[in-house]
């Protein structure tokens, strides 16, 4: 294995759902519903099937897409943006990541992120060659450390790659916390690559898009998909948003990464990206009772839980439970309890500021959520 | 755009294909055929949508998709594979490359081409900081130069990337040129990535997969899709076939670049893989006729064609029209003549040598390929 790879290991989310598999426990750890999509996506993606949508998109999307994603960010961010050099479809958004790193960042540039983070920023930025520094969002509140980012952003500071809402800890980035990003970035000449994949996932607060605040958008690769939300997870389309001098990088690299993204998939993702707010309202009604159930659920076993306010996840403090660390926690709760979460000490620089913390996932039907609770109730 | 990728441009099929749409010009550039892939391929994509197999796929594939590419591997090679510990599945074979390339090459590292060569190749090695050399395939024959192909393996090199059947030339690697170049990569410790995408569009002598030569599978890496075998090119379903040590690098990789790939496609490929060899007779049929009269028409216009065994490729010598290069010809060919062609001197280290060449895809119906001659033979 290349020297860029050699520390990272088979992702924790590919372990944890095989361990699931193999103990018949039941799946809160990796983020997928066990629910389906809508029937007017699937529908659209198999009248692309049919007709004859099945040949090579052109490279960066089919130009329904791109406008169906331009007319989104439109709608999210009040910027009006060039579908046609702005707009790039790839292979779900690990690869708009892959693809935005390794189309921008130069060996030795520094990058900063907010740890926790998820595992696939880190393997890329390794294979760029890029210089990690990260700073720590900490419970109960997950608050950004603004004297802490202040004193390690500098001219060296190639980019800051960010997530709102969250994974894993569902906080959303205020207002505040993203004036204060925006005004190093713009200060020290940093680009911001913002991950909003649940960004229709917020329930407390709504979504603010960094790319949105004054001066923001020039220096900005917003990266989304379609699986958070139309709970089409495996359906892997995803796109980023970028002025067209930044757009050139990641073009270049999803080109010889994948060249383009499954056709017909195409084609169903700008009929879902044309869904009437209802469906995103519907959507949110169903996730917030979800998220009761485990939350209360969790609550009422023993766990402090650290508040979400989007994405589909919830973060809790194992240790009243008087496991040895997240990892030990997660494997007891496999095997003993018939459960599967997420140890968070993967998604830290250093490991063990993970230690205490693990996720949860309410992407599942309401009685999946509500056995997974009894388990637990029973047997922790 | 970072430093990596500076050098490259769009790619030229994606240029090709916007300048064939611009002028309305028969397109016999990007290998993308003009109908449609199998029913029975298409039906069993969308039973698995229907079936609710759209959330995330395991990342090295399902389990189905990842036996059905042993079962084909061993009915092509003879070897028995691992399907848990040596596939891996991607979105398209680019992305394997990609994968193969990223997880197993070091910067610094040297690898060898055969001149032409597919595009992303150079790219991805650029990405990963590797050497590159090369050594030319020339007409009429397109054989390896052995003596040169000698000369250059050393013990810095770490890797030959090799495309049998072979784009854009046609050319099929001989048992004897394949026994050359394995004796040299066990005498030197060698890898090879070997893309065999056309193995199944072989018409004038069998394909032989290098893995299959004494000694090699344990250093080989072999790559294949979906697409070209069962005309559903924007499927974009790949796959590496490697010994246990060298799928923990492409895997790593693959992991970070896409994570997995659409789910409901891969059950598809998995079907389409079983296909009754009369499928892939029947296809090998089709596509000889269909060479028939492109090769037969190209000649009575006036180029000299050189034979091409297998891929849905030709090349051929336009300077009997008397345009200065091959960019130069293609330009007038599809601004004045209407027909779209790939010039390959973007498929060299030294654009020089291929501005001789270019290439004519046939994997358009009868009909089209019948027009393009036509209107070949009216303007040119
Ligand atoms: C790409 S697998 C991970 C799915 C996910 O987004 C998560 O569980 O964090
Ligand atoms: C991935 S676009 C190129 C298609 C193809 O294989 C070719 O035309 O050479």
């Amino acid at each position: 294995v290349a020297k860029r790879l050699e520390k990272f290991k088979t992702t924790i989310f590919t372990q944890m759902s095989s361990l699931a598999i193999k103990h018949g426990a039941i799946n809160l750890g990796q983020g997928f519903p066990n629910f389906d999509g809508p029937e007017f996506v699937k529908e659209a993606a198999i009248q692309a099937i049919r007709d004859g949508k099945n040949q090579y998109a052109r490279g960066y999307g089919i130009p329904d897409l791109n406008s169906a994603v331009a007319d989104r960010f439109k709608k999210e961010t009040g910027l009006t943006v060039d579908p046609e050099k702005e707009v790039t479809v790839t292979s779900g958004c690990t690869e708009a990541i892959a693809a935005t790193i390794l189309g921008l960042i130069n060996p030795g540039d520094e990058v900063i992120l907010f740890a926790p983070f998820y595992d696939s920023y880190e393997a890329t930025l390794s294979m760029a060659g890029a210089k990690i520094k990260s700073v720590t969002l900490k419970p109960p509140n997950f608050s950004i450390p603004i004297d802490e980012l202040k004193s390690i952003v500098s001219k060296n500071t190639r980019a800051i790659l960010m997530n709102t809402p969250h994974n894993p800890t569902g906080k959303m980035f205020t207002r505040d916390e993203l004036n204060v990003i925006a005004s190093l970035c713009i200060e020290h000449d940093v680009l911001v690559f913002s991950d909003e994949v649940y960004d229709k996932l917020a329930f407390e607060m709504d979504h603010i898009s960094i790319a949105s605040l004054s001066g923001m958008y020039d220096r900005t690769v917003t990266l989304n998909s379609l699986g958070k939300t139309f709970s089409l997870t495996g359906w892997k389309i995803g796109w980023a948003v970028a002025p067209a001098h930044l757009t050139w990088g990641v073009r270049q690299a999803h080109s010889f990464l994948t060249f383009a993204t499954s056709t017909p998939m195409q084609y169903a993702a700008a009929t879902a990206l044309r869904a009437p707010d209802s469906y995103y309202e519907e959507l949110r009604r169903d996730y917030i009772a979800k998220k009761t159930i485990l939350v209360e659920g969790l609550e009422s076993v023993g766990f402090t839980v650290y508040p979400s306010s989007g994405t589909y996840f919830v973060v809790v403090d194992h240790t009243p439970f008087g496991l040895e660390n997240d990892v030990a926690f997660c494997e007891y709760l496999i095997k003993e309890v018939g459960v599967v979460a997420i140890p968070t000490s993967v998604f830290y620089l250093n490991p063990e500021e993970g230690k205490n913390l693990v996720r949860f996932t309410f992407c599942k039907d309401e009685g999946t959520l509500r056995s997974a609770v009894e388990r637990m109730k029973e047997k922790l």
